[in-house]
Formats: structure tokens, sequence, C-alpha cells
């Protein structure tokens, strides 16, 4: 079979699977997440086996150790998988929530409903737990999941994938509800991108390179993630131990995820007593400055000079680009300009610039005087996270399992017609 | 300048007007919807002088006179167009609507709130009051609006254009929040769909043709609208009354229309009592009925033999398709076969028939008992349509003010960061 009708033949698979998913009840499903966790579990051996497979194979290509580690799998990893199955099963199932509802005027009842999508297809690179990760929140939602992860991760995520099936099936629902796009090429990425009537929507997580090729060749709709050149901006009315505090937070706590900071804006008026402790803070998490020539000025040697690429870098490493502004309405501009449309963040006393910023940044989230780093499913209390969308059609920031659904109108009448 | 940089120029310029218009409050907003009501009258001479110039070229092309009759202003629909702006000033403002909020366990205070996109582009055939419509309806959800009509209704449109934007003038707004695309080759409109960056969403509303080729090119986010190949189902339990009253509503009513029926499916058992009657019914609303083989059969001379196509055609005429199904499951699987996804009814009796119905059939809007044509922003209550969305993704069924927005998430602390 070519790859093309091997992909089309999964997604008609996938199709069929969805069909008889969209009307489960919630009951059956968290059943069936229960299931894939024992059977993830009990297939341990195996899932365990092959990763050492694709961790051997990276190895010998010269991935960095870093890389290795998100590649990895143990059995404490395996259980936070299992682990992460059941917790979505305790999360509400978002099919059949109303979302309005009227009677009309000539007696029609009018009802709009959460439905689930049908089939959605996640591509994404490194860790393996997202395999289980995905699938969990796709079955839970209704969805059919078409899984399409990093070549590196491969026997892992055929090993996970066989584990699920084999919980759903246990379970009762139909296995092709979760499944791995088949063929290894490229090609088999490109034929799942034009699957439009097959496939419902497609969200790609990883780097800006993925998401960019998606977003240009897919036909099918896409729910663009994750890429975050996010801003913090220190006001001249901040509190400088509030903005040192936040600042080295949201640049260091985690720098490899993408609601890290990536560069910090100074009002001029705060910077001469801001910049040299903003310094001496982010250099002693670690961090080098990438500043502008006043940053440099005002922050001595250790700042390197920056170039005109660090405004637009996603550096997602102990780097952050540093720049003084001269107003609010600078910074917004700036923001404008370079941000990704993740997440802005602005430390104030000034209720006024405040309320500014919020309204003049256009983001997935604003946040005054907190750390970038709050952008999150779990953090927001959504429980479970599918990606962080920074694109402004269907759903903006973390998604949760309502995003994972479209609705349906249901009208009831007795006989109405239209006059 | 080159169409290319023509239209990029255009929409760079409803961006900056879109970060104006975003941060107005809802009384600047229903004010210059007022002044570009006022202005559209003011002009009237000038509009309906255009409008001539259309019809003119459009009579020595040949254009049939139903389509010149969609084309041509007079001053009773000028006032239309007027009172719609009119109206849209009533609505409510959905930019700064909180759609969900809570703090917290650290403290956060969390909030989302609609706003707009930026900048939507419309792309659309036939009548030149969409112009106005789209206009409307754009600038008071805060959006900038990039409009691509019909060639044929090119001097109107630019007469219409040119007095709104004299109204969104004098009352203070930036008169390039509503702009018609310029140039008039399709690279034009190439262009506006490869302005990813520039534009927010496209929103194309015609033909399935004209939606095809938007969602194939596109890589700007895509909305679809308006293809609908609906569904009457009459179930065995149906009252005969109601499903001859409804199935004539749906099909006659107005049948160039997107909520119009196109295909009847009748449950076996009701087939013998209420083809005929149907046929006789059709027959006087005008109908001609292409039945399936049993169709033929119970319905007399009259029917014509439907062939393969016309299951999968939008007549958009006087024509309906036909056939005889065996069961529930045999009609909800031919409408999953053959349905567009906009509307499907059932007329039944029986509460077990609906709900599976309701449950099984994927549709923007599922209805029991009632006329397809009840698909509607006005029918619905919602006051104004941008279009009936027929995709999954962001809005489905009747779009309205909120589906023009989108949202962003609003954190406020009070220096919390993250452990």
């Amino acid at each position: 079979m070519s790859d093309e009708s091997a992909v089309r033949d999964a997604a008609g698979r996938a199709r069929a699977a969805s069909i008889d998913l969209a009307v489960r009840s919630r009951a059956e499903k968290d059943a069936a997440l229960r299931a894939m966790a024992d059977a993830l579990l009990a297939a341990a051996p195996e899932v365990l086996a092959a990763n050492e497979v694709d961790v051997a194979r990276a190895r010998q290509v010269g991935t960095s150790e870093a890389i290795i580690d998100r590649l990895r799998l143990d059995p404490a990893r395996l259980e936070g998988m299992a682990a992460g199955l059941r917790d979505v099963a305790q999360l509400p199932d978002p099919v059949g929530e109303v979302v309005r509802g009227s009677t009309l005027p000539n007696g029609l009842e009018l009802r709009q409903i959460r439905v689930p999508f049908g089939v959605v297809g996640m591509i994404y690179e490194g860790r393996p737990n997202v395999t289980a990760d995905a699938a969990g929140l796709a079955l839970k939602s209704g969805n059919a999941a078409l899984l399409r992860g990093s070549s590196s991760a491969k026997a892992s995520n055929t090993a996970i994938v066989a584990a699920l099936r084999s919980g759903i099936a246990a379970a009762g629902l139909p296995v092709d509800a979760v499944q791995l796009v088949p063929g290894d090429s490229h090609d088999a990425v490109k034929h799942l991108m034009r699957a439009r009537g097959l496939v419902d929507v497609l969200i790609p997580r990883g780097g800006a390179s993925l998401i960019r090729s998606v977003v240009t060749e897919s036909t099918v709709p896409v729910i663009e993630t994750g890429v975050g050149n996010c801003h913090v901006y220190v006001d001249a009315s901040a509190n400088l131990d509030d903005a040192e505090r936040i600042l080295v937070n949201a640049k260091a706590q985690r720098p490899s995820v993408c609601n890290a900071a990536e560069t910090v804006l100074v009002h001029a008026d705060a910077a001469a007593s801001f910049v040299p402790r903003a310094v001496a803070a982010l250099r002693a998490a670690g961090v080098t400055v990438h500043g502008d020539a006043e940053f440099v000025r005002l922050g001595g040697v250790e700042v390197l000079p920056a170039t005109a690429r660090d405004w637009d870098t996603e550096y997602l490493s102990l780097d952050i680009a540093a720049a003084v502004v001269p107003s609010l309405e600078a910074a917004i501009n700036h923001i404008r300009e370079h941000g990704s449309g993740h997440t802005e963040a602005i430390v104030t006393g000034s209720q006024a610039a405040a309320r500014r910023f919020v309204a003049a940044v256009d983001a997935a989230a604003v946040i005054v005087n907190a750390s970038t780093r709050f952008t999150d499913g779990g953090e927001f209390g959504f429980g479970a996270e599918i990606g962080i969308s920074t694109q402004k059609l269907h759903a903006r920031g973390p998604m949760g399992l309502p995003e994972l659904t479209s609705t349906k109108y249901v009208v009831t009448g007795d006989g109405q017609i239209r006059t």
C-alpha cells in the first residue's frame, strides 16, 4: 500500500471509530481510560525495551544527552503516564454540555451543545509521554486520534499505542480511536495534512518550523500551538523587588518551555535602579543577558550587545534579550512587533498602566504583576492541557477538553414552518 | 504598485486601523455605525448611479434577470442597508465580555475576555448589500474589514465603501477599518489568501467552488460558510400533516438559500401513505421531484428518476431529490454520506427516533419537527448574521457578533511566581 493510501485508510478507520465514540457515555469513556492506564503498565517490559531501542539509536546518531533525557522512559515515567490517563478520567466530560439555550418566540427550543470534532490529528516532537496524554484527552472528548510523533521515538510510540489499543479493546470501545499515522516518510505527514474531510483538525506541537510547515501546507484546519516569544515589561512604577523575582522566575524557572520569558523591557525611569540588580539576579541564575546599548551601559560588561535577531529569538535556553524603552507605549509597540502572541507580562504599580497594557497587548495571555510561567492549563485549573494555542481562531491560550470539541445546534419543535 | 504590494499595503493599513479600533468604546462604535448609515443615504445618488453601471454591464454580458435582480439597488434597498447598520448599533458589544473567570488558589485573578480578531477578510458573491452588512458587523465587533465582492458589483461596492468610509471619518474612527481589496485580477484574491500575519481570518460567502478554492489556497485561517445539502427525513412515526407542511416549507419557501432542503428521505413504513401526497404537494408548489426507484413507483409518472449525482447536488432551485429508506439508521447513513454538515431535519412522533437522530447526525444544526429554514442568525435570535459556518472549528452554524471575536486571558496578581 502506498503511503497515501495507508494514511487515508487509517484516517477512514479513525472516522468510523469516531462515529461510534461520539455517542458513548462518559462512564464508558472513563472505563476505557482506566483500562488504557492498566494496559500501559502491564506492557511496561515491552514499552521500556522499545524505548531502549530508540535511546540507543539516538545515542548512535550523536543526539545530545538533554534530548536523550526527554526521550528516555523509566518505570516512574510510565507510572506518570498511567496516572495522567486516570486523571483525565476524573475530569468532567465536555461532550453534551449545553453552551447556550433558549425558547424562540415561535416555540422552537434552541440548544447549542458540545460535540466531538471527530478525528483529531496530532503532530509532535520529542517526549513519548505526549502519545498517552494526547490519546487520553482525545478519547475523553469523544475524538479519534491520529498520532504522529517524532521518528526518534518511533519504537516507543509504537509500543505505547499498542498497549493503549489493547486497553481500549478490553473496555469494548473501537480500537481505531487511537492510531499512529502509518509510514516513515515526511510524505506520510503531508498526506495527513491533505486528508480534508477525513481529519477534522490538526494540532501540531513543537518548534516554530514544524508549526509553520503545517500551517502552510495543510488543507485540514490547524490549531497552532506553542511558539512563545514572551516579554516581561518593567514599568516606571514597578515594585522592583516584585519585578526582579518575576523576571528571574519567568526566565529561569524552566527555560525550555514556551511560557518562559525571552525578552525583558525596562522603562527608562526605572532603568538606572533596576538594570544593575536585574543583571546581577539573572547572572546569579545562570542567565546570559543580550542587551541594547542602554542596557549594556547600565548593566556593565557582563551584558552582551544584542543584535536585531535577538528581539525575535525564542531562545528556550538561559539567555534573555533586554532593552530600555522610553515609555509604556514603546514597550507595547516593541511587543506588537516582536511578540508571538503567547504571553506578555507587565510589572507595575500603576492601575492606568496595567489597564492600558492589558487593553493594547494582543496575546493569548496578558499578565499583570506575576510570572509568564502561569500560562498553563494546569495552573489555570483546566486539569489537563493538549497544548497552548497562539492563534485567534477557535481556541486561544491553554487548551483543555472543551477546546477539543465543536458544537451543534439542536432545534426542537412541533411542526413549525417559516413564513 | 503590483497587485501583491497593493493588497499587502491595504492589509497593513487595515491592521493599523484594527489596533485603534480594538480599544474603542461601544458608544464610539455605535456612533460610527449610525454615521455610516447617514453617509450611505446621503450618497444615494452616487451609489445608485454606480449600480446602474453594474446593471448595464451585467445586461450587456447576458446575465440572467434573476441575477440582475440580486445586483440591482433602489432607494428602498439602500434604506434597508442603512437600517441594517442602525440595527447593528442596537446589538450588545461582544468585545470585553467575560467568558469565564475565577480566582486561582495562589490568588491570581483569571478572566477570559472577548477581543476582536483584528483584520477580517470577506470574499463574497452577488448582492452589494453584503458590503454594508459585513462592514457594519466587523466594525461593531472591533475588527477592520477587507472586503472583496463580486466583480459584477464593483462600481456599486466602490461607491458604497466610499460612503461608509466618509461616515467612519465623520465619527472620528480610522477610515481604513473598511476597505475594498484593491486590484481587479484573481491574483488580488490570492494575495489576500496569503497575507498570513496581516489578515486574521477569511470568511468566504458564496458557492461551493468559491469556498473550496479559498479553503485549499489560503494560508490565512478560514471559516467556511454556506454550502447546504440539507435533508428532511420523514420517520415511520411522523405526523404526515406536519411532514408535508415542513417538507414544502423547507424546499419551496425560498429555494435559493443554503438552509433550503435538497433531499427528502422517507421511511419505508410511511412511504405508501406519504409519497403520493408529498409528490402532489411538492408539485403544487412548483417543485420537480427526482426520486429513487421506490419513490418513482409510489409517486407516479411525475417523479423523474434520480441519478447518483442528485444525492450530492445543492440545487438551490425548485428541485428535490427523494428516496425511500428502510430504516432510521439508513437515513442517518445517507445523510452522513451526502450531507454537507449544514442542517438536517427529522419529522417523527418517536422520542427514541428523535434522540438517536440528534445524537448521530453530525451537522451545524439538527432539527426535530420543524423546517430546515430556521437555521438563521435572525431566527435564532442573534440579531445579525455574518454567515452560516459549516465547519467545526471556532464557529458552527449561524455566526453573530460573538463569532467575530477571539478571546484573551487576563491574569492579575501581586507578585506571584511559579514554584
